[in-house]
């Protein structure tokens, strides 16, 4: 075992999403979406869902200012559209346009999603908390939508059909297949 | 796009992450391993993670106490001992003599790492928020080890040969393959 000279963060593998906002002034809604992997669940009553963003960026401002977001999970089928919402400022730039993603209403929200995503959750912001150079905001996830497409007979998403992605170390991952259920020990 | 009868977080894919804590006593040294995966990263300068514990958990309650824990990041080749991790309790069992893992001395902190996992990071406890079921710990990463053995030629973990887990709603799941890098619509 190796202590590396320098301090690092490997927690690995970390979600791939699509966050999205809108900006509404009058009849004028300017959409965006961005690309994050720092994402984590919080708690599951209410589901809280926990998206972080580098201070200043367009988006956090947005969502501090609207109190509402999307999280749209996409597939690897659209890994291209996905790094150009990372890479691109929504200030200057489209992304709608750009990506050519398909947004669809929110219910709760006044905020797009994306139908290209199998799954969809609609946010109101609960809290934010300043950290040295990101901001972690704490979304209550208000609405949950699947492609129904992708639906199990269980009524989950089927995941070994979705292809979604995996964050490791500033590379993108395909998943590989399911081993074993949560608390597998315990059944046998 | 179904919309579901009922909110769900479907937030995938998360880390699958052993946490290590120590209650020392005189010389009386009292170890525990748990098996979490809603942890994330909060910020990089410095390296904050946040890992999230159910309140009233015994490994919690121990690193509220302490104020710091190590995390180490096994490899599938353990998924039964790391289920076992997250099925027992530490107030009961002595998790590393149930797992037969292999535990080495922290040097920032007074915690056991892991040596079966080719990752473990020392953390100091920095902040603890409370939600209504969980608690979310915030680390600083003061220490990083990488197995030797899993060491690319650029000294980063070399993740094709680590077969480090995924969760996703209650699966483990194997990871595939890169397929880019962060950026890769930039470069081109």
């Amino acid at each position: 075992m190796i202590e590396l000279k320098n301090v690092k963060n490997y927690l690995a593998p970390l979600p791939v999403i699509l966050v999205t906002t809108r900006l509404q002034e009058n009849n004028i809604k300017k959409d965006n979406i961005i690309a994050i992997s720092w994402a984590g669940i919080c708690d599951h009553a209410p589901h809280l869902i926990n998206i972080n963003i580098a201070k200043g960026r367009y988006s956090g401002k947005i969502i501090k200012l609207t109190r509402e977001f999307g999280i749209c999970i996409p597939s690897s089928k659209y890994l291209k559209e996905i790094d150009l919402c990372g890479t691109t400022h929504g200030n200057k730039v489209n992304k709608f346009e750009l990506t050519k993603f398909t947004p669809f209403e929110a219910k709760s929200i006044n905020v797009p999603l994306i139908k290209e995503c199998p799954i969809n959750m609609e946010c109101t912001l609960e809290d934010v908390i300043s950290f040295e150079s990101h901001d972690m905001l704490i979304g209550k996830i208000v609405k949950t939508y699947v492609d129904e497409n992708y639906i199990d007979e269980k009524g989950n998403p089927d995941f070994a059909k979705l292809e979604i992605l995996a964050y490791l170390n500033d590379e993108y991952w395909t998943l590989g297949k399911k081993i074993e259920d949560l608390f597998f020990t315990k059944k046998k």
